[in-house]
C-alpha cells in the first residue's frame, strides 16, 4: 500500500516555511520555551505538504537543513530524514482543520506544570482574562476557553485517537496540553499561531499565580 | 453631528510623539508587559490632539506608522485608521488632567494577577514601600496609594463612568488597574510615565509576593 | 562653621571610579534591581574623598557628568550639585571602615519583599548555604550570617545611628537592610562588592522560596 | 612521593576544551546559574588528563588562562596553578565513568532550593515527566530517575565516598546535590552534559512548582 509521493511542492515557499520556522524557533528558545532540544514546529507548504523540524536539534539555532518536508500522513517526502515520532500530531491538525497554516508545539515550565496540575480535570477552563480575546473567534473576556489535558504516551495513535474524540464530540479546540509535556496550538499563518501561543502561555501564568496566590 | 477636524497640529511634534511611543514600546515589550499584541500607548501632542497607538500591533516593534491622531474626544485627526475601542480611556485622561502628557497600558502578568485578587476589595492599598516616593506628589514611605481595581467591560463608557465617579469623589488617581486586564498610568511627560509604570508594576509584584510569602 | 573643602582629589582616579560605577549600574539595572532611578553607588577616591551616583538618575545609563565627589561628611566637593540625602549611608561605611572601597545600594524586589518579611523579627539569618563563602571572611557553610533590618525613616541620622549601635555592639556588618527599602552592601573594591551583593541577592531568594515551598 | 607528571595531553585538544569549556561558562552565567564566582566545570583531554576552570573566576567571561590541566587524581599538570578543592569531585567521575566526557557543576537557585528542601529524603525522584527522556537512556517519561542529595562539606573525601557509596550499591547516577550548594552532572561530551544540565535544572523547576501549587 505504500505509494511514492511525488516531491510535488513548491521550492520557494519550502525555505520560506524554513525561516519562518527558524525565527520562531529563535524567539521560543530565547523564552525558554524548547529546552533541552524539546519542541517541534510546522507549517502547511501546500493543500498535501508540511515542513516540520527534524527531531533531536537546538530550537534556537535552525537552518534550512534542520527542516524536512512531510505529506498528511506523515511520511517523508523528497527526503531519507526520519520525521519525528509527533510528526503525527502535526498532520493530524493539518488535516482536520483545513484553514491551519501553523503548528507550534513548545514545553514552557509553566506548560509543563498546568499539563500535571490540570490532569486529573482533564481541561484547564480560562475565564475572566482580557487576553483571551487574543484567540481568533473570541471577543470578550466573558467567555470559557477549555483546553484540553490528554495523559502522556510514548504511542501517538492513543494520543490522535483522543485529539478525534475531542473533535468528534463537537466541542471547539484551539490548543491541548499533554500531562508532563506541553502544549499544541496552531493557527491560520504564522504570525496568528504565534500570538496563540504567546496568548496561552500567559494566561495559564496568570492562573497559576492565581491558584496559587488564592490559596 | 460629526464635523471635520482640522489636521490642526504640529507634525514635528507628532514625529517626536511617534519615536517616544515606539521607544516605550520597545522597552515594555522586551519585559513582557505586551502579550501577544495587546496594550496601547499615548502622547499628547498639543491641547486638542494626542498620537496614539494603532489597535493589534506588536508593541515591540512599533514605527510611525503604527501611531495615529485622535482629538480629545477620541475622533480620529487625518487618517481613515479606526482607532480602538479604548482610545476613549486615553482621551478621558488627557480631559481630566490638563498636565497629563502621556497615558501607558501594559499587561504584564504582575498587573493582570493583581487585578483580579483584588477585584473584589475595589483597591489594591500600597503603604511601606519606599519606592512609592517615585510616583511625583508622594515623599514618603508612610503615605498611602490607593490603586482603584475597576471591573473589566467590552463597554468603554462603563468603563470611563468609573473613572469619573472615582474623581468627582475627590479621591487622588495616579493610575487604575481592570479586572483581567491590566494597568493605565499616566504623567507629565513619557519619561515620568514611564517612571510611574516601572514602580507600580514594582509595587504590585513586591505586594503579591509578600501576600504569598506571609499566608 | 561650613569651611571651604579643597578639590584635592586625583581627577585621574575620579574618572576611573566613574566609569566603575556605571559599569556596576548598567550591569545591576539589567537585573531589575534599580526600578524607577532607585538605587546609589559608590567608590572611595582616597582616604578623604568619595566618588557618588547623583540622585533621580537612570542607574542603567550613567556617565560621567552622573557622579558627584563628597568628603567623608557627606559634603559637595567642586561641585554645586546636592548630594542625596543617602549619601549619609554612605560616608558612614566609610568611616567606620577604613577597608571599604565601594558601596552599592540598591533596591530588587528579593531584597525589597525579604526587608519587609523580616523587619519584625529585625534580622535575617543565613546559614547552609555554600555561597555564603562569597562574603569575604566566610570560608564555610556551617557559620551564620547575620543581615540587620533597620526600620525605614526619611530622616536618615536615626538610620546611621542604628548603624552605629549594631557596629558599637560588637556585631560583624557586612550588608544591611532597610525595610520595604532596599540593601546597603560593601567591600574592599568594587568588584568584591559587586561579588557580595550579587551573593547576598542570591541567598536572600533562596530563603524567601525555602520559606515558601517548606511552609 | 610526589612524583613529575608528564605534560602528556595534546595542546590543541586542551585548546578545543578550553573553548568549549567557554562557552558552555558563558551560557551557564547568562542563565544566571553561576552566582559570585561559584560553579566549575571540566571536560576531559585523554585518558589521563582533565581540562578544569581554575578556582574563584567570573564563570561568564573564561579565558583559555582561566583552565588548567589536572591528570585523574586532581594533580595539576604541568603548571603551579593549584586546582580547587572540588576539583576531587570532578576526576572522580572522569575514573568512575570512562565514557564520560564533561562535568558541570553549577549553583542555580533552583537547584539550591531543591538541595535543601530534598536533603532529609537524600533523594529527588523525578517521574512523569517527558522531558526526562532527555538524560541519555531513558526513553519514557513513566520511568523513575533519582538523583540523591548529600550533606554539604568542606571536606572533600567525604562527598567522593559517599558519590563511590552510592555507585557501589549499583544504583544508577546521572547526576547529584549536594545540599545547599548545586548540582553535578556529565555526559559523554560537553553537548550532552549541557543538555544534561538543562533538562535536569528544567525539571527540578517543575518539581518545585507542582509542590508548591499541589500544597
Amino acid at each position: 500500500m505504500p505509494m511514492t509521493v511525488p516531491a510535488g511542492y513548491d521550492r520557494t515557499r519550502l525555505a520560506a516555511c524554513a525561516r519562518s520556522i527558524a525565527d520562531a524557533g529563535r524567539a521560543l528558545a530565547a523564552q525558554g520555551w524548547t529546552p533541552a532540544t524539546s519542541s517541534n514546529f510546522s507549517e502547511r507548504i501546500d493543500a498535501g505538504h508540511v515542513a516540520i523540524t527534524i527531531s533531536g536539534r537546538d530550537k534556537g539555532r535552525l537552518g534550512e537543513d534542520d527542516v524536512m518536508v512531510v505529506d498528511l500522513d506523515g511520511k517523508a517526502v523528497g527526503t531519507d530524514a526520519r520525521p519525528s515520532a509527533e510528526t503525527a500530531l502535526h498532520t493530524q491538525i493539518y488535516r482536520r482543520f483545513a484553514e491551519a497554516g501553523a503548528v507550534l508545539h513548545t514545553h514552557s515550565r509553566t506548560q509543563t506544570v498546568a499539563s500535571r496540575l490540570y490532569a486529573a480535570a482533564g481541561v484547564v477552563r480560562l475565564q475572566g482574562w482580557e487576553l483571551q480575546k487574543a484567540i481568533t473567534g473570541y471577543t470578550t473576556h466573558e467567555s470559557v476557553l477549555e483546553l484540553p489535558v490528554f495523559p502522556n504516551t510514548q504511542h501517538m495513535p492513543e494520543l490522535t485517537a483522543r485529539v478525534d474524540a475531542w473533535l468528534d464530540a463537537g466541542r471547539p479546540l484551539y490548543a491541548y496540553l499533554i500531562e508532563g509535556h506541553g502544549i499544541y496550538t496552531w493557527g491560520r499563518d504564522m504570525a496568528e499561531t504565534r500570538r496563540h501561543l504567546e496568548a496561552l502561555e500567559f494566561l495559564l501564568a496568570c492562573e497559576l499565580d492565581l491558584r496559587r496566590l488564592s490559596a
